[in-house]
């Protein structure tokens, strides 16, 4: 699979062990910064784990800052982005099965790197369940076509 | 404060008892449905959210569905919305400290009522840290304008 990654600092050491064990076992790994520990914002890296998943270089994404959370909400900004939150696997396999995610955010001063690996096994062979989720999924790339409020 | 819920059917019943619960402590809340069991479509109540924080009628939200993820990722759509989907209030004080978030996602088939109110006490008491990070949350509200990956 070609997975790619990115991380503001907080995150960046885990995005390098991650990126390691998984062209370890044989993946393609995109990596997209950061690379050291100067501190940057994190915005830009959930951004550009969009791209590459809009554009089709990556099949799956994995973004890192201190919490998750940052570059989760930045890479959501893009209708083609999936992704989800995690710190633990089965919030990982829902992802996958309930909102066919293709990316997960994992906070590296939350969870360590055997739970941020099992996580990233949970997110990579748990399976879309499609049925009516599939409705739901298209729905999240067409965020405007709906009544408001 | 005003407060905005929104869930799902798996999270209509977390998000009726934390309505109660807030109401009880003072806060007006808007109550954005749904409302009973029946199968409804996630995305669509996650951006309801994402809607009254986006033009001012409420001050925070909270929206619920089995995992947290799916209506995370819909409210996250919206560049006015800053969700954090959270399991533990350490995430949630967090969100607040570094990404000034407005609104907080939970599962409610994964934690269970004390601890979404564990969150949600953390949410709603822990203030933004500013600094370097009103940069960074400046650029979630403007998702287009940096370089591409």
């Amino acid at each position: 699979m070609r997975i790619a990654l990115s991380a503001d600092h907080a995150g960046f050491e885990m995005k390098d062990q991650l990126a390691d064990w998984l062209r370890a076992d044989g993946h393609e790994v995109i990596d997209l910064g950061t690379n050291g520990p100067e501190s940057v914002d994190y915005p830009r890296f959930g951004a550009f784990l969009a791209d590459v998943l809009a554009d089709g270089r990556a099949d799956r994404g994995i973004t890192v800052c201190g919490s998750g959370i940052g570059v989760a909400i930045a890479a959501n900004r893009n209708p083609a982005c999936r992704c989800a939150q995690v710190s633990e696997p089965l919030s990982a396999s829902l992802a996958r099965h309930h909102n066919d995610a293709n990316a997960i955010a994992l906070g590296a001063r939350l969870i360590g790197i055997e739970m941020a690996k099992a996580c990233v096994t949970a997110f990579l062979t748990s399976d879309f369940l499609g049925g009516r989720h599939q409705r739901r999924v298209d729905q999240l790339a067409n965020p405007s076509e709906r009544e408001p409020a």
